[in-house]
């Protein structure tokens, strides 16, 4: 069985999609069949709550269309948006590519960090690792805005140093689907590990899938809640 | 100043938004004025994340509206659906029923209970409770649902009669706006506080809306985030 | 009804407890009646868990001599001397500053620092944050004195500067009841939230007596227990 | 050096300091020198916060009185009342029979419970818990005052049976200085450790003072705060 | 490229190495290449630290001269044993089945359960949790020896019954690699996902390889310190 | 009773043996008796998980042939190398000094600071401190080799001070048995108390020895299970 993975960009940005797909597909070789869609009607970048709020209809459209065509999907967007409401909808597995990454992260190395694109959503991902119970995991989330350099690879590169060398981080995480193939880049200057979170997702994804196992429907992602008698 | 507050109650059930307005202008008295309304185009329950992302782009459009008709705002559903957006998009306080209750709670006695209405969404209000960090002050989360009873309030008496003896509860939280009105023939049988989260709210909302104190928009809930060029 | 509630300032300071009393009265307008008491046999500035001590005797007859002509009571000191006690021996609410103004810090933003008067109780209000089990919220205490100005605002500017750039703090909680009225002075210049604790417990405690909800009197605050056979 | 060590019993009952002498003294042997004293002023048994306040002048007396003539003190009772006091004003090791025993009992196995006298003081004893940052080791709090037996000793045993069995506690901790001399006839029937807290006190009192280290004076508990000017 | 993992059973169980060998082949299919060795020198089951300390050597051994001919490595033995010194020694993934199957159990629902085979090692277990910084997500430790049954997958089933309705576990995870190929039988009868460990270690190592990431050798895993200069 | 103590060094260095069995009998006085042993087999320096794996068979044996000799064991070494282990396998008390030291750490100030020799095991440090539960009141852990200093003691202060003033520690730990008869020297100049790990072990293990309590044998670390039909 070669799984057919399906990979929602939550954003609407063609170019971002294409980045993306393209990581994906190198990742992928003859393991498994990869699509990647950006969502209609989702705002061009994923930074705010309403852009999360935004990006929902589109999502639920995707994952529903495209529920029989795929053996699972992958949200990929760090911040993970609406994943609770993805878990929830679905028969299929599910991944975000924050809850991929950063749970990998943890096998890896005695704390990680996250790369993350602009200072604004610091906290916003500090409350997403929170909300996944892996804090104490935590080195730090250090925004590639704040730092010097003339392209995002040095850019990020000099926040990946930063953690790795202040914040003692053992693991560097990209925080930004955007960020797709640069990776290997920082690795080889900061001799970390440096995980994207489209591949981590897709490892996820496709083990499940070829595993035959899934989100659980038992209570807080029961989907069939208040529609049985319907 | 008397707070002008809308109470946003999330589902579209009129009947339930009757309840909780009721419920709502016994407490205001002449202190603040309320108005309670429903959310066009929710589902007429709130229980699942399905039932949250449907009843968004409503609830956005009525904090929106009548940002300049209101001092703060009240949303009425225990499982505090859509509330970092809420958070985000307004400039004005914003107060989830949920939030505010087992907050409260948490300042008048060791630890304290929910009373849910089903099984089904006991794991999403524990996950609720460990978003807020408080689930070191939680005995149980309790659904009245599987109590013997001839009706609500009896069950709800079962539910809570079980947490305070069994889990060691000393305070009670209502898990559901629709138990409005239910908070004092709980408390006289059980003699331990019992929580109505909308009265609850009521109180932060019109205290925050007093003092002049609203959502800080310093990065989480930052709104003009890649809007201050437009 | 129009709740009467008592401010008992732990300390003995008369410029203090007027202080305190000018800016609850400003808050309190028509909406509830505030009386402002020093306690007799208390040092003039509390800091030490000596002080706490000291202050416990004359807190108590505030208490129980007040029982019944007040609603409800404020114990306005930010280290929340003797709350336990209070909370015991009272049936009526009673609210400490430092409890009520950080939890409500916590529904304003992501985290919250407090600005102490001197690094001597820094570790003293980080335990006491720890007891109230919201340390995940905290992004630090920072005391003013150690800053550089002429006056106590302009320290307390430079230490909330500090907290909200350094510390990523997205709320700020005045940690001396000797700060009040300094709240809007330095919102104005720091554009985050900043809270007086002394209106934050009168918020709570004016809503709780209007809502007719107290201290739980089962198990941990339980003041019958060995009394009733008396 | 034989370190002399005062044993404070926080209250005022005879017949318990006799039991907590006699069973220090049988320890003891000829390593320490070990006088206990009653407190002057306190209630004949702690149980409330209230109970807490009343000794706390009679225990800086005795403490300030007898700073000269022992080398470390134990407060002998398990709820450590006035702890935060205690170890602030002496320059001398100052050791709680909570802390102690319950510390000492995290090292002997995966987790303790406590036996608690009655029901009344679990969730104090659960905050006390707390405060020492042990909830994690702790694998509940069992009153023995609910259990069948016509003995304190058989009550006790019945509750540390279902603490090893029903809570799979590996260690058991004696809530109540009161249980002294117990502890052997416990083990006897459990097979597994049970701790007296004055004796896990001793240990540690004489100790700290035969290694010359007592309570930092850095900050938290520093006592010469406000007074250096004096 | 097709990665070559090798699947160390830390025992010596030439059955229980056959029975872990035919589950994992019937995953690999042609994804992957596996072997499965059991540890020389090791105990036929592990139960204890003794257990695990005794296999430290043949492990080490098969890790060192296995390293050139393997992309990865899975440690076949739900107590992880020796798993710091596994990750620290090896230059290639190396992953362990307790960790990889508990942490994607976090991603497939609110909590877990895992089903232990004996009461005696509940404990090491929930310190194992613990020590993966996931004890928020565990619902329970359920040990299948004290179920009634006839057969080992009837007790599995009772077990896991017991952890789903009585506590509230939305995902199992299978306690011992002993227990391979019992997953989809628990699944058929209990409707939630029940994870299999090493199937999940193969998906998290074949991904790793495949991406060529490894254990981070900055500081914690670091296995060149105090050799460099040798 | 006078208490004989083994201590066991992990490591094979005679000359480390000497200088924590000196520093250990000028303790002990007359009121145990200490023999300190190397372990064969052992690295001279314990840095590793390696080093842990390697000392673990000279360890096991230390322990099982001094059995009878020995009311109590001390492990000297601050890592605590192979303690779960070590208390498994003996029916006596067995200390570690790094256990020992940091929780008799938390009963003497806010918040403590481990010095430790070199920044590679920072980390190795923190996962241990967390695996006590004791994170909360880790202020730091201060690798003394990165600071400045002509000599141990030098650079030991430096770090010490650091931790003091940046990290707020208010008691340090010295985080290696090779320090041992620094500490002294240290609070001298940073008045702060500073605990030896091998002191604070034998006042816990000659403690327990007088008490007569040792490790609980009551599940997880029993060592008769599937030893009793034997």
């Amino acid at each position: 069985m070669t799984p057919r993975i399906l990979i929602i960009n939550p954003n609407s940005s063609a170019e971002m999609t294409r980045a993306i797909h393209d990581s994906a597909v190198a990742f992928a070789g003859d393991t498994m069949e990869v699509v990647t869609v950006p969502t209609p009607g989702a705002s061009p970048f994923i930074a705010t709550y309403e852009d999360h709020a935004q990006a929902a209809p589109g999502m639920v459209r995707l994952l529903t269309e495209n529920r029989d065509r795929y053996d699972a999907f992958v949200i990929a967007c760090h911040g993970d948006p609406n994943m609770d409401l993805m878990k929830e909808i679905t028969d299929k597995p599910v991944v975000g590519i924050g809850e991929a990454s950063m749970k990998l992260a943890t096998m890896l190395g005695h704390s990680f960090s996250v790369i993350a694109p602009v200072e604004r959503t610091v906290p916003n991902k500090k409350a997403l690792i929170d909300k996944y119970g892996i804090t104490r995991d935590l080195a730090s989330v250090r925004p590639a805005s704040v730092e010097a350099g003339g392209s995002d690879v040095e850019r990020l590169i000099a926040a990946g140093k930063r953690a790795v060398e202040e914040d003692m981080a053992e693991v560097l995480v990209l925080g930004c689907a955007g960020f797709a193939g640069l990776d290997k880049k920082m690795e080889e200057v900061l001799h970390v590990p440096v995980l994207d979170g489209v591949i981590c997702a897709l490892i996820v994804a496709s083990g499940l899938a070829r595993y035959g196992v899934s989100i659980s429907k038992k209570r807080r992602y029961d989907n069939t809640f208040g529609k049985r008698g319907k």
